[in-house]
């Protein structure tokens, strides 16, 4: 039997299934409390089976090759500013310090990237922006428009928000269709596209089946957090993310990443890139300057 | 010196001072503790300065009247479910509630327009749907566009945030064409609009420069909050931005809205609608049942 012999939902199923059985830390008992984890151990156990979820993390780094962390992190990282009281003056300093420090990006909200676009000129540092940000429970049609628009002002990366609700309640066609909408809008104007599927909200199963959908639909990135929501980037969220999509495209871990050992543990993991609004402190620290 | 003869800028100052001037609680030394409130009162000061926040509201209700509050209660609420990873089950609940207790609207985010419409057809519950929300940092032509097609889908009335990040960095004609695009969307479908400001993240100078702008630009009502900052509706806020805003528009307290009490603290204060989940609960204990 075929993929085209199967339903979008059966995939969806299969897909989930297949990377459930072989995640390491699913079924395994944990070394540290002896304990059998259930299929929540990304959302519930770092800190109970730390040894487990390190030692799969190890796994993943071994066969994906660890970067040259202090070299490659300021390049690694999108400065973060999506706070909605922040100010334009806020902006301009978010700007200066990306230039300075060779950032890969600036995240700012819809309404900076014209500024930021113009502040970076020439700089080599790309502006990416958030689309349905944080809640993601806007409609695909507007979710293409935002993204068509701020291309228009400037960006080059989207960062979306995955229907969450709609995952929930195992509507994956929508999900689906949401994404495909702003990848469609984006890379028609040469913009890449990160899923986010706000693994905090999310059943290990669900962090699956959001990163299949994601890739199925031509995503750039799956990526952790909005860091709105009660959690942010978790070492094994990465590592189950980077299990599901393969070394094929992106991973982003974002939300409380606010040090050089936050940082390397996510690469270590199998991110690719990191959102934080400490990337001058983690550069410093990681380089030691 | 006519109106006509100030810039936009100088108007929203002149407003600004004129409000701040005449707020009870501004300047007023507190009974309660004896302190000389400067300006930060309704932010900062509802629990030590109680008496004098009371004794404004006081005079504002007098001034504008208390609704019959059992009776009208219900049909003053937005029966509401916002959060991103709401299921289609619960939106189902939450219309079948609205329908029963006759509230004014179910308020839900765009995504689920469609089927609560649908759900509500003929019962006389409207669907009041959120837009560039909660961070109203993304730019006009895309809250617009939402508002039209959240519209198309069944909306009859449209909470926006306002730039908040513009407003922060006195960037006023922004800020007005912000909300304008919105209410013109609206107004052409017959639907209304109300202005979120933030009330937690703002100083009460810009409290009342929000409202001064929101109702220049034709919004029909202002509204305290998200429900997703660091605080929700104070009566102190409903009571400052009723006093801006005159009798002529709505006012709206939404965020932490959980008893009865809470409701009438509000009304009390010259709110016109109360955006809460715990609506049931709120009606039960106003009537006894």
């Amino acid at each position: 039997m075929t993929a085209s012999n199967y339903s979008f939902d059966q995939l969806v199923d299969l897909i989930t299934r297949e990377v459930m059985a072989a995640y390491p830390v699913n079924g395994a008992t944990c070394s540290g409390c002896g304990a059998t984890c259930e299929g929540q151990c990304a959302g519930n156990c770092p800190d109970r089976c730390r040894d487990v979820v390190q030692a799969g993390a190890d796994r993943l780094s071994a066969r994906l090759g660890t970067p040259r962390v202090a070299a490659d992190l300021a390049g690694m990282i999108d400065h973060t500013l999506l706070k909605p009281d922040g100010t334009e003056q806020q902006i301009r300093t978010l700007c200066a310090e990306a230039r300075d420090n060779h950032f890969a990006t600036v995240c700012v909200n819809p309404a900076w990237v014209a500024l930021s676009a113009e502040l970076l000129r020439g700089s080599g540092v790309k502006v990416c922006t958030v689309v349905g940000f944080p809640l993601g429970a806007t409609m695909p049609e507007v979710k293409a428009f935002e993204t068509e628009r701020a291309i228009a002002a400037g960006a080059s990366e989207i960062d979306m928000v995955q229907n969450i609700g709609a995952l929930k309640s195992k509507d994956y066609q929508l999900v689906m269709r949401d994404v495909a909408a702003v990848v469609q809008a984006a890379h028609a104007r040469q913009a890449s596209v990160k899923v986010i599927i706000e693994a905090a909200l999310l059943t290990d199963e669900e962090k699956v089946e959001s990163c299949a959908i994601a890739q199925a639909a031509g995503a750039d990135y799956v990526k952790t957090s909005t860091g709105f929501a009660s959690g942010g980037a978790t070492a094994a969220d990465v590592a189950l993310m980077r299990a599901v999509v393969g070394p094929g495209i992106g991973v982003k871990a974002a939300g409380g990443i606010r040090s050089a050992e936050d940082a390397k543990a996510m690469i270590a993991a199998g991110a690719t890139r990191l959102g934080a609004s400490a990337g001058i402190k983690i550069v410093r620290e990681a380089t030691g300057s």
